[in-house]
């Protein structure tokens, strides 16, 4: 049940006096709950209450966790058609969407319940004693992973359940020993409410202490500013704009005790196309990556924003097939009035630039807060001496870039600023001639795809998400797979320590 | 041979107008050569040349970058009476600790080749395709690690060779395949030109690329700041103050593309002395800790700096005991002038305090740059209320703290900035009562030793050196053993690449 209340660990709380309501974009239309955004005093009382926990939940087993991190997934399950209702009215998406990423949320957590049962992801490491050792005796030497403390996580606009109350930086963090606030994201408030009462609920009946997990709404920035400068919150995960990513990036590196902020931010995810996969198939390919572009809405943190080729006929005729069959999809709805505003906010400062010629634009009227694509193009010196031509716009929009030639091409790719992704999309005949072009990509970004598309997420342990600035605010590591565990340990050593007071890990 | 010059990559340079000198502080006099801080333009030439390199550099087999590095310590090795000659007379350290260090700096190099003789420090991980799996097929995807980029590592003034030019954070940036550049530490810059010289050469005698080692002089923050500011510097290693520490993860963290910061810093290094420990052996312990705090001139990081244990008659006693032995101890030469001065003040400033009680010092005169050492005790309430008591005091100087009870112990603890040891001295019989300070202890420090001294940092792949801020800036890693290479590595993904174009690792 939605109360529009903040949970601050298993208590119901609205001391505050601002409220807000979700939309329902499809609809047009405000949802019905109102909710109240989290006062200062009740940031304070989440952080305080967090750290408590801490001190308890540190020091539980991984199996306790794993149970724990289980019966969230089984709590969110629980939620049922409640959670798929609320979460379609708060963003537009569809059904299939919605449980498509629910089964993403519940897998995501349950791959951390398993990493977790047992204590090798404390990468658990025995230096014995050497007594005799000349000139000096060595000492018995025994390190393993712990958690740093508190986590605040900011819930995604474009993912309210993978990357959002219940996702993977929730899910890492926890499986870590970190209890979890979240500053719930305003467009998703009642999504996230349900999935934080299915949180507390595994908590109560798996036996975690009180205040390992809250949720706090917010309308604007003050709660996500006062939870990171907290002096109890020891990091964050972040999933989001660049500007909202930095700004927290710097707060948090202004604080008397600087803490780690892992924010992933924007990409356009450049996509290199040979010539000869255009001239073997690039009809084929225009279809494919109409589909990757157009995909919910454009709204992917992979969406393809970037088609690089060497100029020519077979580029000329990709790009106007690709625009043909963009613009032939039925525009979609975008996650919020303000998303909808931004998107053509953005594509029309890209559009304006010079040298930029529009391929295609869906003309027709389309309902409120639905997106028409658009696929432009552009020469090559014209992107590489204009930044604005480099910037992510969120949605349907995708910019095909005729490079003069291979080494301009090259050129580009080292101008750009780092990315999630990169694809490539060649032949076998060119294999032998690709070298300088994984090299120099594999520097600007995380992953890179080759004969696909960069949209779709694979969650398993080699997968990187993240990549150099912006992509993420540090590209050491990934906010997808297990290894996004890694966010929020830190190394502890054991010197010379008695069995009896060694953890079982370490013994 | 010492020319006073800048070496960027394998040619000598000194372009700009800022000359100095090193010190020799046991003679009190000025060395003989000349140094020339490096120019705007030569820090620019440095970090561009070794962007450069790092194309190169990169794609560089483990082997390769193994026989650099054993290359480097036999360099070093060769340099011989020279170096620890330059060595001494830069530090007013004994010869014996000049080859101590020597040798450790040596075996750090060799553990860094021995690491990346085979690929497995990459984390190699791959997924297999599942071409028919529902509703989706799976990608393949293989994923290792890979070096950021050019670093900047900062000399120490308190270890010229192991935290210095080719010391942890030069070999373990250099095994990961990325370039360094060094600002060399002004108050040993003669050792400082003699490793970075040897370094070059082995690059030379191994086929490296020019430009992966650098070595810039400086006498003023100058240097440092341009390097750290520089768009092709992609992370940055540091041993020192917390205010020089500080000051360059702030400027790292303003620039346009934050960058990762590795600082180690401050450091009290607590002991807690049970009261059973302090009965059955206070006098042994008291020659050890007179010992431990007096080594190196108290100028180690892992310097104790704080003792801590219940008031009372055997705390009382040890107090007196670990006085008197301190101030039996030789006085010994600190590493300069500034550095002397800087202990003098910090130690008058802390003794001043309200409550403070001196219970030893060295009265008699000593000669010029040579530190007296000091003894003092503080009740525990006075210690709680009084920040500037918990500041380090670099040299030989440690307080006593009488603490009224377990809990006020446990509270002093937990005031505690974050530290890069703590350590526990107790008896059998305290082991069932020690649980809560293992726990507390464990959250403010990196490394806690039981029954032993902090100082002394073995290198060994279960050593944490490193700790939570200001230990170090980011505790996430350690300083010391093989896992210092993950500051400077992030994880990518190869995703449905085929056989030809993946690296050997990933095949």
């Amino acid at each position: 049940m939605i109360t529009g209340k903040n949970q601050i660990g298993n208590q119901k709380s609205a001391t505050g006096s601002v409220t807000f309501k979700t939309f329902n974009p499809k609809l047009n239309i405000e949802n019905e709950h109102t909710f109240n955004e989290a006062s200062a005093e009740e940031v304070d009382q989440a952080a305080k209450l967090a750290n408590k926990a801490f001190k308890t939940f540190r020091n539980t087993s991984g199996k306790q966790r794993a149970a724990f991190l289980n019966a969230i997934a089984d709590e969110i399950l629980n939620l049922d058609e409640e959670l798929i209702n609320t979460y379609c009215s708060e963003t537009g998406l569809p059904e299939g969407r919605a449980k498509g990423e629910r089964g993403r949320t519940v897998g995501q957590l349950r791959s951390f319940a398993a990493l977790v049962e047992n204590e090798n992801w404390r990468e658990p490491s025995i230096d014995e004693a050497i007594p005799d050792r000349q000139p000096m005796p060595k000492s018995d030497i025994r390190k393993f992973l712990i958690p740093i403390g508190p986590i605040a996580v900011f819930g995604a606009s474009n993912f309210p359940l993978a990357y959002s109350t219940a996702g993977g930086d929730t899910a890492s963090a926890l499986a870590a020993g970190c209890p979890v606030i979240v500053k719930s994201h305003p467009m998703h408030a009642g999504t996230g409410e349900l999935v934080a009462t299915a949180i507390n609920n595994a908590a109560e009946k798996t036996g975690m202490p009180n205040g390992v997990f809250s949720n706090l709404n917010s309308k604007g920035i003050e709660v996500g500013v006062q939870l990171v400068q907290h002096p109890k919150v020891k990091g964050v995960g972040f999933t989001g704009s660049i500007k909202g990513g930095r700004a927290l990036y710097d707060l948090a590196a202004k604080r008397p005790e600087p803490i780690p902020v892992f924010a992933e931010m924007g990409s356009i995810n450049p996509v290199i196309v040979t010539e000869n996969a255009l001239q073997s198939r690039g009809s084929e390919l225009a279809t494919t990556y109409a589909g990757s572009i157009t995909l919910g809405t454009g709204q992917f943190c992979t969406n393809p924003g970037l088609l690089l080729g060497i100029e020519g006929e077979a580029l000329t005729a990709f790009t106007k097939e690709l625009g043909e069959k963009v613009v032939a999809t039925e525009p979609q709805c975008m996650l919020h009035p303000n998303i909808k505003k931004g998107y053509t906010t953005k594509r029309d400062l890209v559009s304006e630039q010079s040298g930029l010629q529009v391929v295609a634009e869906y003309y027709s009227e389309v309902a409120e807060n639905y997106a028409p694509p658009k696929i432009a193009t552009v020469k090559g010196a014209d992107f590489l001496q204009n930044p604005k031509l480099h910037e992510e716009v969120f949605g349907p929009f995708s910019l095909v870039v005729q490079c003069a030639d291979e080494s301009q091409l090259l050129q580009i790719i080292e101008s750009l600023e780092g990315q999630l992704t990169g694809t490539i999309i060649a032949e076998e005949s060119d294999y032998a001639n690709l070298g300088d072009l994984v090299d120099t990509l594999r520097e600007r970004v995380g992953r890179i795809i080759f004969n696909g598309v960069p949209t779709g997420v694979e969650v398993c342990e080699s997968m990187t998400h993240g990549g150099p600035y912006p992509a993420s605010s540090d590209s050491r590591f990934t906010a997808v797979g297990i290894n996004a565990i890694r966010r929020w340990i830190r190394p502890f050593s054991y010197q010379d320590f008695p069995a009896a007071l060694l953890p079982d890990a370490l013994k």
